[in-house]
């Protein structure tokens, strides 16, 4: 991946702070927006919803997800140039006092204060969305196919 | 509908170029970007696309799809009171002459002045998402089920 490709990327994980889920509802697809906030290593994006969600209910029943993180449009002429990642992902509950919940929800409630409240709510959860590979778009005809070994591995250089 | 939501609604549908496509792969979802534009009466959303794409080629498979547009995140605290609408829909191939394809075609370029060149590649072509329903969020506690004639009612006020 070239130099300029690798930075916009770098930019879009760190900075993008809503992304679009798609889930499984019975034999459809459907597509929700969602808070996030990523796993230093990038591997994981974790998700906080409530079990009353249509697509909590989804990935309760189906744990295959996809997670689209688009660079936002800043009105250029074309598009097409924006940056996004389009992760497939596999979804998993995160039980409240399991390793590792502690701090991603500190770094969830750091990023979204507003969150606070609802982590005292017991229908509001922290669902983990693995990644289990990903399709990197950084512009017209520059496509880079990521699993989360490449993906970790450049983004530590 | 109170009269924000309806004035936050029609904005978010005008001015609003990139959705989330979510499609059906095998049995998994899978969300990508697209660039549209609105039939004029919200019934309808148009793409143009490679068939070589992913997405394409899923649609072509299945025609079940759902639309995600959403408000452009300015970075207030809580990005969950982003306004967004959730279409769930039914992907048309456009055949290149059928009746419609000619003001679809014009309103795109008109958009997107980049995609003309792409209008003369055979590997393009314009696709109709037909709403079969959908879900607004105006923000925080406040969605709303539309289907395509009450959502053509409210915006023709």
């Amino acid at each position: 991946m070239d130099a300029q490709s690798e930075k916009l990327l770098l930019r879009l994980l760190t900075q993008t702070r809503i992304a679009a889920l798609g889930t499984l509802h019975g034999e459809e697809p459907r597509v929700s927006m969602v808070a996030f906030v990523p796993a230093p290593d990038f591997s994981a994006y974790y998700i906080h919803v409530s079990r009353l969600a249509q697509h909590t209910v989804d990935m309760q029943k189906n744990k295959q997800v996809s997670l689209l993180i688009t660079e936002a449009d800043d009105g250029r002429t074309d598009p097409q140039t924006l940056a996004r990642l389009s992760i497939r992902g596999s979804a998993e509950f995160m039980q409240n006092g399991e390793p590792g919940y502690a701090p991603v929800k500190s770094s969830y409630i750091e990023r979204f204060p507003e969150s606070a409240t609802l982590f005292l709510l017991a229908d509001f959860g922290l669902w983990r969305i693995k990644m289990k590979g990903a399709r990197y778009v950084a512009g017209l005809a520059k496509a880079f196919n990521l699993t989360p070994e490449s993906l970790e591995k450049f983004l530590r250089k």
